[in-house]
């Protein structure tokens, strides 16, 4: 049995999601036929149109449905603001920096603004950062290496009226905070499936209703021609459960996770000497997410033998795995090199339990000495 | 029972990609992970990488997984050649051909080829076409309403040292034609998951060794740093299963599907007065794809009662279906607007029956009839 506490790199897939899957993984089912299975392939991409903008109190024809969080980023920084200077920060997801530095070398200027030491940005320093004009302002509505929540709502309503696009990517906190795009105020947000247990390969862009976005990609005119492709309906249809059951059980869910996450900190606080949390103190911050530095440990062969034990964990972002780097939100919030290196990402879901805790809590502090014990011999 | 004669549109999934799918929907599956989970889906996506490689004659490293056949078509578009004309055929699909409509609009120069009253392209007018600098040409290998075959062999021998680069658009060609990139020449190739019996939201294009594409999708590190985002493991599994089961199938499945087109073809032309075929007269053509017009009788109407006799057909590329307008490719090979419009695709696939291909005969005359009746009535 593996202990999963990754799940900010991607949830188990809900049973239920699966089921509703299946029934689209067999005939042909393309929504854009004029036959039967054609319309019953619509009506189901319209039904999890509806569950997906539900999640987040918008409307369901603003919901455009991608083949991820990536791709609903790239829209939002290609597509939604074509001139003006690009404002975002420094512990973005690889899918927004990587996508800021490629527009900034095609001549657009952008502008990065730092956080604090606890992963925090200043609402502020952003809205002064996009005073002069700018286009566009993308700030990640959760951070999912380190927990912390950037201020989007104060951002937002700093800028209102004055033309600058608001684009918050919540593919981190969908399922783990509640999200009304209203109460936000911004104009575009970016969600992904396999965050909340949907399947990979499908996220949406949600576009606030009357803002054009350039589609990305070109072709038919799927999507109300925001975005063509012949739709993933099955993936669609599992994203849309997804979304219900993150909305109903928010409220359950959201309490549990965070009493088991400050169960594990606890634990690890108390028999681990010299570690350290890294990334918020208190709330606001994401309820499942502990991000933990061992001092004289290197995490990734921490990660190994928790690997070894059953028990699945990440460095950081999985999108940066496997490079050489460490990560790069634990530098921008002024960790050198050597403390980066020996941080790891605990992300708990909904599934998660106390005797899984437990169990981590039984193995982690032999292993962190193990580990330490081969770097001072 | 549905009888399923809109393959061009999307085959069945196989039930042997379905069952593979099934191990990678449910316990998370992110290639990017370090852990032995990451580890599996990293396997399965390798392998699957194989397989559809191995149909085109090609090598692993050189496909680049997509979200379908529209993604590639665009990376290959926008990617490949960032400046000199892009010739195109007025056949292509969608998403080739807005594609190059919205590169014109941002300044690029287009050439469009006509093709004749068998929807065949001339390989001499596109080498015509490109001789002034261009800097890619993209033509369909088959086209997937009339199955017209293009002379892209010849194309890309016409224009080897020229340094321009060819795009072949393969989704229709694909487990109907036998496909070898090096045969064909060509530098860039798109394939489509769901036409070949694979799960939609899934494609590839395949880059020739070499060959640099600027990424359209920026982001993590995945597929070489061509195409970020996590990866649709289970669809990418199931695309795999159907590469394989197509590369397989080709030497029976094709015949057995031509002598079925075949048969409903004459079927039709002895059954039915004024029935014509639109497309190219003889081989090389798509085996599976039957482009007919029933004068006097509107395909619309006609798709209607055939669905509702539990037949699926369309009025020509289902990415363009809705529209009010009559087909572009029909339109494009001379056809007048009311011809188009009573023309019906047929296309079948590795499943198609003879006991199908007479239940259709059987009903489609009184259907045609029916129609003609109450618009001469």
């Amino acid at each position: 049995m593996r202990i999963h506490l990754d799940h900010n790199a991607g949830a188990p897939l809900w049973a239920e999601a699966r089921a509703a899957m299946l029934e689209f993984l067999g005939p042909p089912a393309n929504p854009s036929s004029a036959h039967r299975d054609g319309a019953r392939a619509r009506s189901a991409v319209a039904a999890a149109r509806a569950e997906v903008a539900a999640l987040i109190g918008a409307r369901p024809a603003e919901i455009v449905f991608t083949s991820g969080a990536t791709e609903a980023n790239n829209l939002a920084l290609r597509g939604a603001s074509l001139t003006g200077p690009l404002v975002t920060t420094a512990i973005e997801h690889a899918s927004v920096l990587e996508t800021a530095t490629a527009l900034a070398g095609a001549g657009r200027t952008v502008v990065v603004v730092p956080v604090d030491a606890a992963g925090a940005v200043a609402a502020d320093a952003v809205v002064r950062g996009a005073s002069s004009g700018a286009g566009l302002v993308s700030i990640g509505l959760a951070n999912g290496e380190v927990g912390s929540v950037a201020p989007v709502a104060d951002v937002a309503g700093g800028l209102r009226g004055s033309g600058v696009l608001v684009h918050t990517d919540a593919a981190q906190a969908a399922g783990r905070l509640p999200i009304d795009v209203d109460t936000l105020g911004v104009d575009l947000l970016s969600l992904s499936s396999p965050k909340i247990g949907g399947p990979a390969g499908v996220g949406a862009l949600w576009v606030r209703d009357g803002l054009d976005v350039s589609p990305q990609l070109t072709g038919g005119p799927q999507e109300r021609g925001r975005r063509a492709g012949t739709e993933n309906v099955a993936g669609i249809v599992g994203f849309g459960v997804a979304a219900r059951l993150a909305r109903a059980e928010l409220g359950t869910a959201v309490p549990r996770m965070a009493a088991l996450a400050d169960r594990l900190w606890e634990g690890i606080r108390m028999r681990i000497p010299g570690a350290v949390r890294h990334g918020p103190a208190d709330e606001p911050r994401l309820p499942q997410t502990l991000n933990v530095g061992f001092s004289g440990c290197a995490g990734d062969s921490l990660l190994v033998l928790l690997d070894l034990a059953g028990i699945a964990v990440s460095l950081g972002s999985a999108c940066a795995a496997g490079a050489a780097e460490p990560s790069h939100v634990l530098l921008a919030m002024g960790l050198d090199r050597a403390a980066a290196r020996s941080a790891l990402r605990l992300s708990l879901g909904p599934t998660t339990t106390a005797v899984e805790i437990d169990a981590v809590l039984d193995v982690l502090p032999s292993l962190v000495a193990q580990i330490r014990g081969q770097a001072a011999a």
